[in-house]
């Protein structure tokens, strides 16, 4: 299938890659050019604009940092809503505001084009590997559409329904329950480790009896060692997650204090050990304002 | 082996019962005689006081509902400590805290007996099942003594250390992070549903991606049907265990925000729901404070 | 002076009727036309764009309800920016964000105009009663300017400085600080009345002793009577207002986790109550939390 | 009269020395005797237990760190209620828990005497000044009284009702709505602060216009300066005092969300400040956390 591709960061250079190896003719975008080398070498077309990544294609994926990328690939005369055909379809992977994927669709709509919200779940190695969780929500027939493409980039996929914001929605509740996990591993830790306990001890027990599962494993490991960088998830992009779930919070009127707790922990890390440390860096200051 | 049982709750029942199956010739004081009718029907002993649950035993345990409890079986002329042989072992299942156990510590020392803690994670059907996970903290040889009666209740043993009461610690900050994921998934949930997303989804996408264990699954699935009737854990309960944890913390100067709002929402909750309520009734507060 | 005045809410038709009592010559602009009526009847101009309320002027006043309604004022062929002549002032009295501070100054500032922040405390009988606090800042010769037509709105002119939005962001300050003293009663007077005590009884206490200013004595008579409506501020624009607060704490990196908490309650209290409640509603929310 | 008066710590040793000098035969009892060394010499008699201070008075006050400095005095061969002459009135100074009061009001009804409980507002120069707050609760008659008694020792005496412990409760909500005022201004002044606007400039305009009052101003000045040192009131002294909030919240099912972070604050500043340090150094964990 033709297939464009715009945003080649360490998550889209992986999704890309997949896709070429599927068999698709990709051509794909970025800013930065040079970030499409590889992909080229391995068959994939560069494009000069976003709507040159968008003209012809069946499918445009974009998979981009956050809403004002997203408007700036959208928009203007070189941009994708110039380029993709009538009744092509946008995937949209990026995990942006519901109120950002709100807009896009209705701008897709106003073009006559089909839009879908599929944020993913997983790390770059993930990406790599086409072992991503696809959130995925839009029109049935586009979700149907879509699935043998999803099948080279992910081990499985959710539906949410039909409207696509919905799971823009979903990938952000998700993001806040991962680092709500690292925030009460953290003060279990610090608890654990001025009460006499190695922390590595508490995670033994956590991770072998109720929570045995990856985010309790990996970001547990993280905090026993106090490793927070390189960061893979840096935390002014998850501070910024945080924020786009609390938009939603707002205007649905729901009170979220755990939210609220979180957004204050990121802030206080970053005030405190600067802006290129993990989001589980929340784990060293609970460690910090214990005195440890 | 001669043992000695104490504290035929719901918990304690089913441990005691695996102890008989087991081979164990079995002594069970319980303060309601009465729920010892099954055991003695299954072929224990029993004893009309602590004190004679406890005389010429090799082992005693006791699974009791806190502190108080505990420090009234301990006590007085018909107290375990009286009836415990020199060099006999007492086993504390209950979910206790740090100080007490300290304070059981040093009496079983001062009477020339032996203590350990060995708090268990697991609901009534577990222990019926004996496939508890005990937290057990004592001196090693004491652990390694205990190992094949622990073998007969419980599907793993987490071995803390050489001071009782660090099993305790953990144990505490077990629940706490039980309890921190329930919260993380009602206000996650609270949001899905005002946003217009089903609850149902939200955790169909957790427990499908990162958080693929019992605590998520449980729970999440009495927040989804808003079930917290009858209660597996009492909120009350739970709300005692989260005081045992904030004073530990504050003995230790470990600020724990997040725990600080799990005690409010249990608070919110006994004052809003009653005290018959399960601990995961929390989320039933979460929501009715969006609204909903 | 020639002076122009856009906005004529609440608070904006008790200062231009003071400084059209003050013998200036004022032309006047609001949204809805009618609501300059009581004005025109008292000698001011009505003007039909917030352009030709600015054409010609000296100074122009602008209080309006949100950054939004700033902007659509400034912008476009009937826009102030548009009709304020070079070397003018215009002096923004709303409660606007720091960022929209900032931007219309660089706006005024390309055009050749100048600007000072200066936002006002007090209720909208203070403001007809010409008895407003004034937080202004800008440049020292537009303070000294301004000082002789603030005297006849105000009580009290507080400089803060040169740069305009460090006005805005202690009247954002201020509205917080406000909202906190109303928490804390809440909660105490929460606990009194659970505990046996009229809530009349704590707040006689406190505002005899230690907390004898107006905030107790007013907010607390409000939460003592349960009375929260008719709204004297709207729990909707206290909510836009601790979110700018919000927004200034994220950009500087600040953790303020009582304004967490704030929000947190007037989000609740509107879930729950509806939008049409007093900020001070927050301590609705407080008793209904205990159960009361 | 003959009063006898039981703790001569900082508070304890003014309010003695009011009544000596208004004409009352005092009799003194400290833990530490060489503190009565000056009272002594003004004119005080020295009783060597509680129990000889109690001897044969009308009225005992006491005033004493905590709750089981309270329960020492009152025990024993040696202890206060061993000495009270039946009938005779025990008024209570102390910052103590409703339960301890209720206790102790039970207590000396067992004993066939009268109990009162008192607790006072007021720093050490306040006291030595005669010029505390007093919030009383007690037997009508008992409070008509000590009225004279009273007036030697403090400006203003507020009566709570009958039942003693609710002066305590009352006690208790001061403290924590002081503290929480500290906090307000704390998170205010380091949002200030980092956007380039001195903090003793919002403490200004918060004391000259809404908040003009001792505890804004007076902690106000604290933080202003970064100056906790020495402590006027301490900082483990306050966690204890918010810890008997919180028990009394618990205990009647109130959910007090600013209580709980203003707990966590105390502990953080005790974990990172150490042990020697006002309650207001709340505001330097504050600024910390913000990166100042």
């Amino acid at each position: 299938m033709d297939i464009g591709f715009i945003g080649l960061g360490a998550m889209g250079a992986g999704v890309a890659g997949n896709l070429v190896k599927a068999g698709h003719a990709v051509t794909v975008w970025n800013r930065t050019a040079s970030k499409a080398d590889a992909l080229v070498a391995a068959g994939a077309r560069l494009a000069e604009t976003p709507k040159a990544a968008a003209t012809g294609m069946h499918i445009v994926f974009s998979i981009l940092a956050d809403d004002p990328a997203l408007q700036a690939v959208l928009d203007g005369g070189d941009g994708l809503l110039a380029g993709l055909p009538k009744g092509a379809l946008h995937i949209s992977l990026s995990t942006i505001s519901v109120a950002m994927a709100d807009h896009a669709a209705r701008l897709h709509q106003d073009h006559g084009q089909r839009y879908m919200s599929a944020p993913v779940f997983g790390r770059p190695e993930a990406a790599a590997a086409g072992k991503l969780f696809i959130v995925a929500a839009g029109a049935t027939a586009d979700l149907d559409e879509a699935a043998p493409v999803f099948a080279a980039i992910s081990q499985k996929v959710f539906r949410i329904g039909e409207t696509p914001s919905h799971a823009n929605l979903i990938k952000l509740c998700g993001n806040f329950t991962i680092l709500a996990a690292i925030e009460a591993m953290a003060e279990g830790m610090a608890l654990a480790e001025k009460g006499g306990v190695p922390k590595a001890k508490l995670l033994e027990v956590l991770t072998g009896t109720l929570f045995d599962s990856p985010v309790y494993k990996n970001y547990g490991a993280a905090l026993v060692e106090d490793r927070f960088t390189p960061a893979g998830f840096k935390a002014p992009l998850a501070l910024k997650d945080m924020r786009l779930v609390g938009e939603a919070a707002e205007k649905n009127r729901v009170a979220m204090p755990l939210l609220s707790l979180l957004r204050d922990h990121l802030l206080e890390t970053l005030a405190k050990e600067g802006e290129d440390i993990d989001w589980s860096g929340i784990g060293r200051t609970v460690a910090r304002n214990a005195g440890l």
